[in-house]
This record gives C-alpha cells, sequence and structure tokens, in this order.
C-alpha cells in the first residue's frame, strides 16, 4: 500500500486496495456467517444491519491476533437468536482465510479485464507502429534489425500467457476455508452448501497448508515481473530515442520526459518478488495453526495483489501514452 | 503498513507511520524550502502559511514520479516574491531524499527511546525471575540447565548491541541531499547551512549512491530479526509451559492463551528480512539518478521502518506481559 | 551447492547436482547439435567422440559470457564436414536454455519418483501410528486433541497436491529453446524436429519471456516449503517429546539425539524462497537477451534444485528413522 | 558457487572459494584446538598431522548436523593423549563459528586488498578519461552534461565508502566464539588466549545472536549492489556507444562485443540482495542454539562471500578492460 496519499496515484490502485479495507473485511466475514446460517436452514435476516465497532475489533485484533472474537462477540449480541448456529464449527482462521480467498476472488477478476486490456492496448500499438524497424539488442548490445511488431509481439505473448494462467489457477485459490478448531472438519454437505453460498470452492481445509497461497503469489510476482520487463524496455528505448511517450517532467529541467510509469513497473516488479519469498516463508506453518504464518500473510499478500493491480495500469496507461514505437 | 484499520494495532505503529504521513512529507518539503531561502539570506516568512492541495498533488507525482514538480509550482505561486531563490541549484530528489532522511531521524530518536524501553524491560523481568531455573535447549532439544537470567540475559545483550548500532550509524543516515540536476552540487557554505538549518549532516550528494539506505534498512532488519528470536523464543517457551502470559484468546477454544505479540514479532522480522533484499535492489539505481530505485525505496524502506517500530513496541509488551519466566 | 565435501551429504544432493554437472552440460549442448544436424537429414555420427577442452571453455565462458563460442568452436574444428549445419539458426542461449531445460526434465522425474516415495513412507508411519494420540496445537499452544494421523495427513495431503501440480507443469517446462540470433525463429518443421527428437515440447521461442523458469522455481519453493512445515513440526514434536526419532549427536552431551534433518528441512525452505524472489527478478529481461537475467538464472536455479532434491530426501529419510509418531 | 566447472571462471572466485574448502575448515578446526590445548599449557604438537577422513566426517555430518563429532573422535583417537584438554568446555558450534569466522578474516583481508586495486582502477580510469565530456542522465534520459569524471567519480566515492566501512566492520566479525553446551562460558583468560592464539576478539558467546553474521552480510551485499550499480551504468554506457570495450563475442553474431562482466555485475548483486534475506531469517534463532539458522548460514553466507570476490574481481578487470570512457 502506498506511503501515503501523496503517493496513491503513483504508487496504489484504489480498486484493489478496496477490497482489502476494513468495510470488504467486514462484510466478507458477515457474508461467511450469514451464508452459514442459512445453510444451516436458519433465517440470517437479523445480520444484515450489523455494524461492528471498528475501534472495539482493532482492539479485539491486537489482544487476540485475529479480529474474529472481538468482532463474534458483538455480532452474537446483535442476533442473540442465531447464537447456536453463528460460527457454528468454525475457528478464527476459517473466517480470516475466508475473507481473504473472497478478496482474491474479486482481484482476479479485475485482474482478468485487465489483462485482456492490456492485451488490446498492445494489439492496437502493434498494429499501429508494428512494422516500423527496430534494432534488435541481445546483451545490450545492437544485434539483427527487427521490427517493432517482433519485440512488441513478445510481450503480448507474455500477456496471453498470464491470462492462461490466470484462468487455470483461479480454482486453485478460490476456495473456502472450513475447518474447525484444527482443521478437521469434513467436506460434508454442510460445507459443500456453505462454498456454494459463497461463490467458493469447496476444498479439504488448508489452515496450515498453504501451497495455495504460495502459488498465487507467484502468478502476482510473474505478472509484475512480465510488465516489468515491458517498463525496463520502454525506459531503455526512452534512453535511445526509440519511443516517443508523454510523462514525467522534472523539477529543474522542464523540458525533460522521464518515463515514469516505466520505472514504477520495474520497480513494483522488484518489490512484488522479494515480497514473493516473504509470502513462501508462511509456508513453514507450524502444526494445527501458525499465528506467525498467517500473520506474515496479511503483511505481504494484500500488498502485492495491490502491486500487481497497480502494474496492470500502469502498463495499460503507459503504451497507451507512447505516441510512436520505433526511432523518429 | 498495516492492510487496513482492523489490523491497525496488531501490525502498525501509529507513531511511526505519522512520520511518513502526507502532512509530515509536505512539512519537510517546506522545511528544505524555508532553510535554503533562509541560507540565502532572504526571509522565508512567506512560505509558513503554504498549504498544498494534496489531490493535484498526487495528480502531478503520477505524471512526474515524483511530488515535487507539482508541489513547486503551486509554492512558487503562494511566494512569487521568492520564486529566484526558492528550490535554488535544487533537484526534486533532494527534497524527496531529504524528507526521507528527517523522517529517518525522528525515527531514530524514537528507536533509541524504545530500545532502551524495551532493555529496561528486559532488567526488571530478570531481577524477578533471572535466577528461576530453565531447560537450556540446544537444536530443539534439553542441553544443560540454565538459568531464566541466562536466557534473557542473551536477549537483553542483543538490545543493548542494538542501541550501540543505532547510534553509530546515525550520523550515516541523518544527512541532507543537496545535490541539484545531476548530483554535482558541491559541499560549500550554502549546503553546510542548509543542512544546519535542518539538523542533518552536510554530506557529498549520494543521488545515486544509496549505500547509506541499504545499511539503514540492514539495521531494521537486525531489530526485527533480534526481536523476532525473542519472539520465537517465548512462543517456544509457551509450548512448554515455560512462561506464563497473558494474551491472545479464541473464538473457538475460549481458556486458550496464544502468545500472540510472539508471533507478530517472528512475522515481522521475516518481513522485514524480505524487505531488506527488495531494498538492496536500489542500490543498483542507474547513471545519476534512478526513478526505478527511487521509487522501490519509497515502496519498500517507509513500511521497514513501521514494522521495526511496531516490532519494538511488541516486544517490550510482551515482556511486559510475562508474569512468570520459567515453569510454574 | 554445499560449501564443501564435509557438507555434501548434509546439505546436497549428488544424484541431482550431477544433472548440472560440466559433463552433463556438454552432453546436453551435444545432444542438441546432433539433433540439429539430423534433422538437416544429416549424419550427426562424427559428434560423437568430441570431447571439449574444459578449461578452454571455461575461459570462454569468461570471455564471452557462455560457453557456446568457445565450445562450437572446438567442435566445428571436430567436425569440419559439418560445420554447415551445426548450429544453424542457433544461438548460444538456445543451447545453455535447452540444456537447462534438459536437466529440469531429469530432474522432475527424480522429483516424482521420490514424491511418491515420500507419500509412501508417510503411508506406512499414518498406517503404525495414526490412531495415537496427540495433543492438537494451535499458534503453539495445546488445543483439541487430534491423532497422529490426523496430522501427518495434512503432510501427505500437501506432498500428494505436489505430485499433481508437478505432473501439471512438466509440460511448461521441459521445452526447446530455438530462437535464433534475436529469438525470432518460427516453430517450423525443424523446430518441432529438433524438438521431438530431444524430448522436449515444441514453443515459441522465450529467450526473454521467462515466465516458464520463474513459474518452475516457485514450484520448487511449494516443495521445500511444504517440506520445511513438516520439519519444522517434527522439530516442535521432538521438543515436546512427542516423537522417537534416530538422529544427530552432539560433541558436547552425548546422550542428546538432535532433529538434524527436521532442521535442514527449514534451512532449505528459507534459503530456496529467498532463492525465488532472486529468480523472479530475471523476469525483468531487457530487450532480446539479457546477459543479466541469464546469468541470474544459472546463480540460482541449479541451486534451488539441487536444494529441492535434498529436501525431499531428508524428508524422507526423516520421516522413515521416526521409531514412533506420539508420545511413548 | 558456480554451478559447474564451466562457469567457474565466470561466476566463481577460486581465490575466496578456497577459504570454504574442507582443507580450510579442518585446518581452522585443528588450529581451534590446538590453541585451546596450548592455553591449558600443554604442547599441542602430537595433533600437527592430524588428518581426517573426509568421506567419515561428511556421513558424521549428515548423522549429527555438524561435522565435530566425527572429526573430535578421530582426533581423540589420533592423540589420545590429550584427550583430557581437547574440546575443553567447547561444543560443536564453538568450532563450526570460529572457522567461519576465521575464513571471513581472510576474506576481508582480500577484500581491502581488490577494493583498493578497484580504487586505484578507478583513479586510473578518470585521470585518463576524466575531462571527456558525458550526456548525464537522470530517470533513464540525457539531463544535463557532465563529464566522465563527474560519473566515475561517484564510483570511485562508494569504493573509498566501501574501504571504510570494511575497516570498521572487522572488529565486529573477526572474533571467537567459545561458548560451551549452551553458550555461557565466561571471557575468562583462557577464553582471551584462545582468541589472541587465532588472531580473533574475544567477545561473550554469540551462539543465537546472530547480529554480526547478519551484518557482515549486509556489507557484502552493499558490495555487490555498489559494483552492481557500476555494472549497470557500464552497459547502459555500451548500449549508447558511450564506452568502449573488450568483451564477449557471441555464437551467432561474430563482430558483437558485449559488456560480459557488466551483467554479471548485475547478476551478482541481484543474487547477493537475496541471499541477504535468507541470512537475516539466521537471526531467528531458537533457544540456546539453533540447529536450522545455523544450516541456513552455511547454505548462504560463503556463497556470498565468494560473490563479493568474483564481482570485486569483475568491477576492477571490467574496467580496465575499457580503452575509453565517454563517446568517441
Amino acid at each position: 500500500m502506498p506511503v501515503n496519499a501523496i503517493f496513491a496515484e503513483l504508487l496504489g490502485d484504489a480498486e484493489i486496495e478496496a477490497l482489502f479495507s476494513e468495510d470488504a473485511m467486514f462484510a466478507d466475514f458477515l457474508a461467511f456467517q450469514s451464508a452459514l446460517v442459512a445453510a444451516q436452514g436458519r433465517d440470517a435476516g437479523a445480520l444484515a444491519d450489523f455494524a461492528p465497532d471498528l475501534e472495539a475489533v482493532a482492539r479485539g485484533t491486537l489482544a487476540d491476533g485475529v479480529p474474529i472474537p472481538a468482532w463474534l462477540a458483538a455480532l452474537k449480541a446483535h442476533a442473540p437468536g442465531l447464537a447456536d448456529v453463528l460460527h457454528k464449527n468454525a475457528t478464527s482462521q476459517d473466517l480470516t482465510d475466508t475473507a481473504l480467498t473472497l478478496a482474491l476472488q474479486r482481484a482476479n477478476a479485475i485482474f482478468a479485464v485487465r489483462l485482456k486490456a492490456l492485451a488490446g492496448t498492445l494489439e492496437t500499438a502493434i498494429d499501429r507502429d508494428g512494422a516500423r524497424p527496430l534494432d534488435g539488442r541481445t546483451r545490450m548490445q545492437r544485434a539483427l534489425p527487427i521490427t517493432v511488431g517482433d519485440r512488441l509481439g513478445g510481450w503480448l505473448e507474455a500477456v496471453r500467457d498470464l491470462e492462461v494462467r490466470l484462468r487455470s489457477l483461479r480454482p486453485d485459490v478460490e476456495v473456502l476455508q472450513y475447518g474447525g478448531p484444527v482443521g478437521l472438519n469434513p467436506v460434508d454437505d454442510l460445507a459443500k452448501d456453505l462454498a456454494a453460498r459463497l461463490g467458493l470452492g469447496a476444498v479439504r481445509p488448508w489452515h496450515t497448508n498453504r501451497i495455495r497461497l504460495a502459488s498465487y503469489g507467484a502468478f502476482l510476482s510473474l505478472v509484475t515481473g512480465a510488465l516489468g520487463k515491458i517498463g525496463q524496455d520502454i525506459g531503455l528505448m526512452a534512453q535511445m530515442g526509440e519511443v516517443t511517450l508523454s510523462g514525467g517532467t522534472s523539477s529543474s529541467m522542464p523540458g525533460k520526459n522521464n518515463p515514469v510509469r516505466a520505472e514504477v513497473l520495474v520497480a513494483l516488479a522488484r518489490k512484488t518478488a522479494a515480497d514473493l519469498s516473504a509470502l513462501h516463508g508462511a509456508l513453514i506453518a507450524e502444526q494445527e495453526r501458525s499465528g506467525a504464518a498467517m500473520t506474515l500473510e496479511w503483511l505481504v499478500l494484500p500488498g502485492m495483489v495491490a502491486q500487481t493491480g497497480a502494474a496492470l495500469n500502469h502498463a495499460s496507461a503507459l503504451i497507451a501514452s507512447v505516441s510512436r514505437f520505433g526511432a523518429p
């Protein structure tokens, strides 16, 4: 998440960040409980207008390491008639993990749209400039002549590849967590009903098997890395005068036109790759539930998703801002 | 920075985060310009009430890659009589880097206080429980008997070591950046005066020599790592019943008492160590100014500082929350 | 690769390391050229007894950044009659990348066998001890009682998951690289024939689209991470006396029995996760060929593969060394 | 360490690697025991011709997690008359840690020489080409004109800075480890005598306080990062025709001259920065001795030292290979 609001547009992605906001998280906690109530044949209507006290839950989160105990106590007080079915066979991590996968599901839908848009933007650029000559460059040196279409075609191929990978990983990560105190709940009719109501896949509990999330994080880093390559290439083309773009200005040299988004793409890729190693550290999740591993994921994964979103936005805007690929 | 306000108290550090807020950053930009005006013998009073438009600057930051052009244009409009001395021989990075080191200076002062407090908390615990017996453990196995004081003495030694390291690194990082368009400003009287007015050291421009920041980041990771070791140890002691602490509760098992802060310490250490590798990536800052490297630092370093602050808070609170070290 | 031969058995995997040896690499370079000659309808028999001078090639590798120019010059001198078809439309990276994917193909076959063996070892342990009681532990604290089978079943599920992931990724990474000087060779009949002769998939050149390798590296880290979780759990069980294992001895305390392989599993996981971030840095491969990115992969990927192999060996041996899971 | 001998000269550093060889490690183990015997007033002459069986020790290392038990048993058999003083109050980690710091001491001496040589090479280049004009470049774009001396002066300043940092950190890391079974040995006369005989500093045991090593690793990454910046700059200058260098050739384009060492510098920096995060993971060293943390250091630190050595060699050779900085 951006360091502060000054950098919100440069480094952030408000649409993605909203998926991880307190409002979204509270809504997902409630969606879980509502679906669980309904799956037990009860009317969850009494939950609809529940509005938790953010500060109280934040204090409870500090005390308990997860928001659920404080939040759930308030929910039960709000709907005492449902106390016997609320949180049935569930544990805190079931709600936090499921809220996470619901957020990832929404992010994935956004990513699918943006990847497609980026591919379209690249196709447009290729249609316009693809036949223009370009120096092929290998190991930083001029190699055989190629065309703009050759280089941009490589970028497009990567984007198409990422679209395919995203489609294939979605069922792996858009899944319910419903394991109970020590992660042993069966995938029974209740679990399947709960999953269906939430629009998620029903799978065996994965409290300390974090392969799904670690694998998803790798995808995010593939996206930012592939877009970082585009940014790096455009930065190098800018240095060589092989691209004409509108971009940043300088406080000391007003006429200078900096490839700002290209640089940001590189930075987002480097950051996300480092985050990935932290996320994979959470694979070493001890015993039946790891507070350390779970906390590490919260520290890392939402930021990775937002960085990926920002990178997709920057990549499309960057390509669109190029008025000509290739030397004048 | 915490994913959202629900986790603000668990994962965040409001005091440190405020050092990197838009208000703090704007204030530091203004402090730089005011000091620069004054160092040129002019009255900077006209700058005092400047209040930039956050959204306009954020848009400018996206366009330019740095906040300064938009911010500076507004400042010059606000104080047209100073247009000839504002930003004299400066470039955007001079302001962003200096604002960063000013924030680090304040963070360091806070860290010094917190390290000292943590040492005191440890001393108190050693005074109380130091003579109690404890199983020494090597490679996860019972080794020779030791005392609580032996183990906590090791933690204390690390904290004392970090205090010494912090003192010795402060002059290295609490420095002015004033290099001008291509980083070649001399360390002349103007630069020395500017530095003195800001309370920073006067050193050669370091636009693309990021050793100071990379080295500082390593210190942050030393802190979180050393505190992560304490957290890990306390988590293991909790598992063995070798520590009695007040802590988190469970939504599914009300009587359970989880070592929440201990786990968070481990997570903060893992995250910060990964961030460190990203920060060191910014050492590869190309030519006379690297937008990619600078952006990477903004993505990483403020979060590292806040994580360090959070870890220090958690460590002291964790030690203080232990009513007895050693078996009952 | 292990620091030296003293650690060869503890940290290494001789079988995997051999896949990346100079002999294996030379053999694969030759296999590429032989297949290319044959695919052009010529007899490659004259190549069979080619034995390059290792030191000369190493010197050439330093000069050229890749071994191929020196190696190829010697090969052409060895078989002058084939000079017109050797290296036809190929570039150095075609050989180094293809040699890499051939090594990965062999590693994958080994990994498939070892994952299956590990699953079998776990099944045997579950058959023997699965019904024994165990304290479920969440957040380092005793939670509900479970059985040994519950915990080991979770480990087994991860191993089964990794088997499935390995099968599905093999076609993605076991592919030919044959792109020519600037990576624009078509996937024509010659390329398909070449791929078929090498037992690899025929795909579009991927000189600077390193998604395949970055994605493969993530799989390696999933493996070591999942096995690191097993190691961590066994280390914690050893601390609690919940596992009886044969293992390391101590130079100062002869009767002590350390969970050596368990600790090594954790270390291998941490190392591989960090390597993964470096490998993803190679996604930012500039222009039509990146010497920096390619070199980074050589610095990282073979080690990751060997660490994964070592982890699989340790995991199976560790499980097999346990005479009883659960308290006595 | 290089993947195989083909890459030994490109990616390796034989001089540094030798410091971590089995021979060097055995010699240091023996030096420790000999000094310990002598410090107890006995004649260590009987130890001089001890030649351990490498394979037996390697097997023991696998069994015990450290080489010492197997090695020490053989040493005691070799010199039974010293059995009462050998390994007095020592533990395995005392030997492995001290052997490590002895190796680092030798590496540091080499680094000091190489940094000085690199500075000299840069000074020579500045003397020759410093006055030549160069386009200053900020954010990948042409900025104000500078001179070759301006840019190379910045590189030189970083190298000088690293020399200073190296001098100041040497006493921090070139220290004895002599803690005994649970790390509680005092820094008494015996310890001081032992340290003096080994040429190391006498400090409190640091079995699980790994700040010294983590801090040292950060220095290594500062070196490779600062040299990676030089490599990156030269690669970019090569692209622009702003440097004339002798370098790699291409198998497909014989006339092409690739900036091989420049690219390798970038790759070594990226790898070492990732290694650093793994090394800092070892700060979380549990209890009185952590097998996992210690093993992680062995997996990472020797390679980091060798990469740093290789980078220093490449940097000097690269600068020396430039016949002209600046456009023709």
